[in-house]
């Protein structure tokens, strides 16, 4: 467990971010306010609570005791927070890392644990093994986890900022440019905003799951294969992944390209030069991604996507590409189902 | 003159990040090719040539001969697009600091220099020495500079981002958090984009020069000394610094709060807490701000800003703030005026 993740949050800038990014604290502020019936009385667990921000919204939503459980530095802004808001006789600010807290003696386990645990395409940093932590040792049989489903989505993308602009800039043929500077980029997943109609397709779930039931070590490696078919035409030149956490009211926290802008944006993995290619509405795209957590440092994931041959991938079925087997298939389909 | 600077021009991204600012580009683009006539035929000198695309617009533009003179291995970069651009013939890349360079013995002198020089707040980075060099060295008597002008401009401001949001952020009071922040911000000049109407004033300039007049000791040290009035009532948190260049024929490039956003955005230099006061309309502000090129690191400068006591310092005459002396001031001219 690297020293640097904890020193890293104790720059306020990044704090900053977080709390100016208005769709993450208002699905927060929300999912919380809302929900005070599920608050009301209870014993919260705030997992690297930053700040103090969620655990002041769960003392106002009526929690009877929060323990605002920070590793960093930033457990003494956190505790800056809570007395200025006047809530220190509910909340308890922990500086300590979750793995290292214990509940006193005379304490049930917590009712809900609350969490903004999300990096980078969801998985990146980590986070999540903490909040997990805390579940399995500080959280009642019936417990709540806020946030309490994610789901990670991959979809076929173009990426004209990186492909088309460099085209013709101002009057200047910039394609070496634009290549020199996708080969930087192809090192690392790319963080960017797309804008939705450069989604080829609405996106698929990778990965699913509920925060009450995964294990720590299921998120060791994703691995996902797919088939499927383009929902516009486009330049195929990478795939997209994005995640959204569901709240226990049903509410969600989105980062696709199709919702508005948030810190985490979008992470974009980009094809070479000689996979990218121009397809029609309905063409076939057969994939697989893996998400593999890095040997050298287990905060940070190795992201591989490989293209498979639509031609020797098996289709779902129905397949609405325009393959002709997939086609015949969906009449067969068709007709079996007026017969 | 640090290896580093040069090094940091290679990181692609940079040059994504530039070539990606429309206002800059569509600037330079404008005033090279709305004015083909000063470059039909000529020879022209693109110091830090970058990319090239400065280079390309003058060949494109008619110019006879470019040199591109780019000290970092961005030169390769360049090479590629006067290729690309089948200029090979006109653009002439020189991978060598200006400083280096030297012109055939066949050549004349050059008509134009054409150069992207400008940092943060203008003099960040100083590679305006260099454009010197090259003007001092490689122009004709009667050439031109592109840009040929520049201004430094400072304002009062609001800094809403870094003051009012933090008084209660989603129902949660987080004044300290802001302060601590606001302390953190304030060990260097914040590099920030601010909305016009943050402005209390409408800026007043704080240092002008013509490319063709200036000497690089000039700008060892900028000292300005202002009483000025608001023109709208605000909390006085800032002091705003911007600039603008201009081009021979009086097109303008600028990075006001009011123009479209650049990636220079403004440099705002954070008030402390005490020294914060909320002001009426026509409320003297009186300071005195040094730019002074740094003792350790002579690309860069140590900004300081002085609030003045308004009562104290002499008020310009006629003075449009609501202090009493100056308002008998601008009532006595009127009347010597119309008697």
């Amino acid at each position: 467990m690297s020293e640097t993740y904890f020193t890293d949050y104790e720059d306020l800038e990044i704090h900053e971010l977080m709390l100016k990014d208005r769709p993450r604290q208002k699905a927060y502020f929300d999912a919380i306010t809302n929900n005070k019936h599920l608050f009301k009385d209870k014993i919260v667990i705030d997992v690297g609570a930053g700040t103090g921000i969620l655990s002041a919204l769960c003392a106002q939503a009526g929690a009877r005791l929060v323990y605002a459980v920070e590793a960093s530095n930033t457990a003494k802004i956190a505790l800056d927070v809570i007395e200025e808001n006047g809530l220190t006789s509910i909340v308890k600010v922990i500086h300590s890392r979750i793995e290292d807290f214990v509940l006193p003696a005379s304490s049930e386990k917590a009712d809900i644990i609350v969490s903004e645990w999300m990096g980078f395409y969801l998985l990146h940093e980590s986070m999540l093994n903490s909040v997990l932590f805390a579940r399995d040792n500080f959280l009642k049989e019936d417990g709540i986890m806020f946030p309490s489903e994610c789901s990670i989505f991959v979809a076929p993308c173009s990426v004209p900022s990186l492909f088309d602009y460099w085209q013709l800039v101002d009057g200047v043929k910039m394609e070496r440019f634009g290549e020199k500077l996708r080969l930087q980029k192809s090192k690392k997943p790319e963080i960017m905003q797309l804008n939705q109609h450069d989604l080829l397709h609405e996106g698929v779930i990778l990965h699913w799951m509920s925060l009450l039931d995964i294990n720590a070590e299921e998120l060791n490696e994703i691995r996902f294969k797919e088939v499927l078919a383009t929902q516009t035409a486009g330049d195929h030149q990478g795939f997209c992944i994005w995640f959204e956490v569901r709240f226990p009211d049903d509410s969600v926290l989105s980062t696709s390209p199709l919702a508005p802008e948030t810190h985490w944006k979008q992470c974009v993995i980009l094809l070479p030069q000689n996979a990218c290619e121009k397809l029609e509405e309905k063409s076939p795209v057969a994939f697989q991604i893996s998400m593999k957590r890095s040997a050298n440092d287990d905060r940070k994931y190795d992201l591989e996507v490989e293209l498979l041959d639509p031609n020797t991938e098996e289709h779902p079925v129905p397949c609405p590409c325009h393959m002709t087997k997939c086609i015949l298939t969906e009449a067969h389909l068709k007709m079996m189902d007026t017969s």
